[in-house]
Formats: structure tokens, sequence, C-alpha cells
């Protein structure tokens, strides 16, 4: 595997922390390439604003058609270009993060709002009768895998299907279909810590061993059965899910699952 | 009404930017006191790290247990302070953004995670046998409500409850929910606008008529009805919610309101 870890967490010496790097040398060990983005060493921009698109910034600002101009020209600042030739060398992309408010801390969103342009990440393909775009299964980054590794402060119970804070998968949603299903890339089942604010040294080696077997058995781990785009099962252009096609009383988010 | 506005576009001559600007025209001449949190004009600093804390970040930085000793001890950095200052003056709260990768921009989520310190937002409260902490309905931020105003650039089917990105108030849930409602504040039905990537100047009176009577009905509107964690409805502490309390084949986010 050619894997790449993209990581977000302000304190090396952090659960966050260990897991990162418990993940290269397990990898490695294994004989996979690893490349890592440790976004709060790189500093990493965290903003979307015009001076990410340079001469291709028009005035006023149109975030969606100036980054795909800009990606267009070659002309996105180097930090953006380096993440997305990484994004394309890699097959697995592993995102480590602890879960703030009920999502990814906003240095990683920023690196997805600023890495996943036009043109690059959506607004590729054509729209026909048959086909709106290629998304959602198709699109620059099919054929990847990728794994949410995040840890929780609060315990398993309040993210179960009756938790107070709703299902952890509903949680992840927006984030495996939303932002890696959307330009191809399929998510494996998250790997989710919970209860990381009580976790003590003495739980870490638990962790650790549940950590290396689930990176060991990446590449025979079946991704989330999302529902591709433009093969059947959604009306074009509404995007509905056609009727019927779930099991009886599923709604929501669980629709776009074929199992 | 004593209303925040906090707007999140890098654009100040965007849709977003009008609507944050027909915002404060419109609730200053019915009468109400309005200030606005420009993050980008502000130069907010997304991204939380040990410099948030001052002397009081530790070494490993412990994020929660960090920001909530600078809270109490007063030594949160200025602009922090300076946010939470204005949420306790605020009976109202306006999120102005664009939905970006069915969330939040990142220098949005980077006020979130900053402002909504330990001890702040979460953290409050006790733990007993009928009380799981101040959160959901009771908290620092109780007796405010806030409404999301949110530009969305795809068209309103692919929301809809078969759409193919989820329905748009799943989408919010973990805004909604996740961020507003557990600090006690109590979040509005939210104002969304679809299909703004293709919105044109002729489109804009009719938005800016529904939008005005928006802003001028809240204080008439009624909160989404989610339910209140310390008044029976969950068990504690798993916080699970107890059975048969909901509508029968309701499962997910949608537990968790009792309408």
């Amino acid at each position: 595997m050619k894997t790449l870890i993209v990581y977000a967490h302000p304190e090396p010496e952090s659960l966050n922390g260990s897991l990162k790097d418990l993940a290269v040398s397990t990898l490695e060990a294994a004989g996979h390439e690893v490349r890592v983005s440790d976004l709060y060493a790189m500093n990493w921009k965290a903003v979307v604003d015009a001076a990410d698109y340079g001469p291709d910034a028009s005035s006023p600002l149109k975030v969606a058609r100036d980054s795909g101009r800009a990606f267009d020209a070659g002309t996105l600042t180097p930090d953006v270009l380096a993440e997305q030739e990484k994004l394309l060398w890699a097959d697995t992309i592993v995102f480590q993060f602890p879960l703030w408010w009920y999502t990814m801390p906003a240095i990683l969103k920023g690196w997805v709002d600023r890495v996943f342009t036009y043109r690059f990440a959506y607004g590729v393909g054509e729209h026909s009768a048959t086909k709106y775009g290629e998304r959602f299964g198709e699109g620059t980054l099919a054929g990847r895998k990728a794994l949410l590794s995040v840890t929780v402060g609060g315990p398993e119970s309040h993210y179960a299907a009756r938790g107070i804070n709703g299902p952890i998968d509903d949680l992840l949603f927006p984030i495996q279909h939303g932002i890696l299903y959307y330009p191809g890339i399929e998510p494996l089942p998250p790997f989710v810590l919970y209860g990381a604010d009580r976790m003590t040294a003495e739980d870490y080696p638990d962790v650790a061993k549940a950590w290396e077997q689930r990176l060991l058995t990446l590449e025979s781990t079946e991704p989330i059965a999302f529902r591709r785009q433009n093969f059947g099962d959604y009306e074009i252009p509404s995007l509905h899910l056609k009727e019927g096609l779930e099991p009886t009383g599923r709604t929501g988010f669980g629709l776009h699952r074929r199992d």
C-alpha cells in the first residue's frame, strides 16, 4: 500500500500523536510506503481566501469558479498542490483526529476546504440524462480507500443508536459520504476510540493492539457499501433514491447504503 | 432583541455578505441592537493551539483541561474573551455561512473550537444520579436562540428526505444539536437558500424579502423541539433515550426531537 496519513492534533504527546506514530511504524514494518501530512507541524493555513488562487482570483472572489481556474492553470499555492499530489500518489488515506464538537478540528476542515478544489474534487465529469457529473463513487480519487481514526471524549453509549449525541455512523456520514465518497474515495468502517478523555497509560497497550490489527487488515477490509450515483439507484437530475430499494422502514442517511 | 451575527465568508460582495448586511439593516431598523463578528475581516485565528491558553497551557497540552483552567483564571486570549462576552450579551445569535463540504467553513469551525471552551460551553454543572452536567437544554448559554442562515450550492432535491446528500436537517443536526443546543442555545428552524451557485441578481429581491420576513419574525418563531437531557427522557448515565418515547419507526437524529 501507499498510505497517506493526514493528522490533526496540536500535541505530539497526545493519544492522537501516539496513534499516528504507531500507524507509521506499523505500516512501514509491514513493507508499505507511508507519507504523513502533520497539519499542525506544517502550520497548515486553514482558511480559504483570495490568496489561494493567486492570479486566478477574481474580484469579487468566487471560491468555486476561481479554485477551478487556478487548478486548471496549475496556479494553486504550493501547499495545496503538494496535498493534491499526495492524494493522487496514495491508494489509502488515514485520517487521525479528535472529534471536536461532533466533527473534525478546524485545521482539518481547512485542509478539505482548500485541497478539495473545483475541477479536482468537484465539478468533475459531464452532466447528461444518465450522469450527474462524476461524484459519489466516481471522480478524481476513485480507486482509493480511506479510514477515519477518531478519538472521542465521551462514552460509547452516548453515540449508540439511541444515544443523545446521535449514532456515530450518522455523525461521520457528512465526512465519509459527503467529503470522501464524493470525489470517489471508498471509506472503510471507522476506527473510533471512546472515552479518550478518561484513558490512562494502562489502557494504551490494548488500544495499540486493536489499532495495529486494523492497520494490518486494511487491504482485506470491505468499504462501507455506499450507493454509487450514476448506476441506476438515483433519479437524475433530482438525485432522489428510487422507491423500493431500501429495507422497509429505513430513512435518512442510511438510505444511501446498499447493505 | 440583542442579536449577534457571526458571519463567515471571504468576499463582502457575495450572497452571504449581502444577507449579513441585510440582517444588520433590517434588525436595526426594527429597533434591535446588533453586533457582528465578521470572522474574515477580524482575521480570526481558526486553529486551537497552546497559545490560546497562555500561562495555563500545560506540556503536554491538554486542550479541554487547559482551556477550562484558562477560562477560570480569566487568561484566555482577548479575541476569545470578546466572543464569549458577545455570546453572553446576546439573546439571539445568527450564523451566516455557506455550506462547504456539508458543514461550516473552517474559519467558523475554528470559532467554535476556540470560543466554546471547557467550563464555558462544556464541563458545566454537576453529575449525579439524575443529572449529567448542564448540557442539551441547560448550560451557560441557556435562554438564547440561534438561527443558521446557510447558502447551499446544489438544488433542494439533493437535500430532501430521499436526496443523495441526506436530509438537510440531518446534515445540520451536529451543528444545531451538537454545538448550539449543547451549551443551552435553542436553535430555530434554519434559513436555507439552495442553488446559490446558480443564483443571479434577478433572483435576489425575492431572496431578500424572504430573509427580511424570517428576521422580523424571529421573536415569534418556535425553536426546534429538541429533548432536554436532564428531565426524564434519557437514562443516566448511558444517555440512551428511554424506550417508547418516539413515534413508531423513528430512528437516528430524529429521536432527539419531541415533535
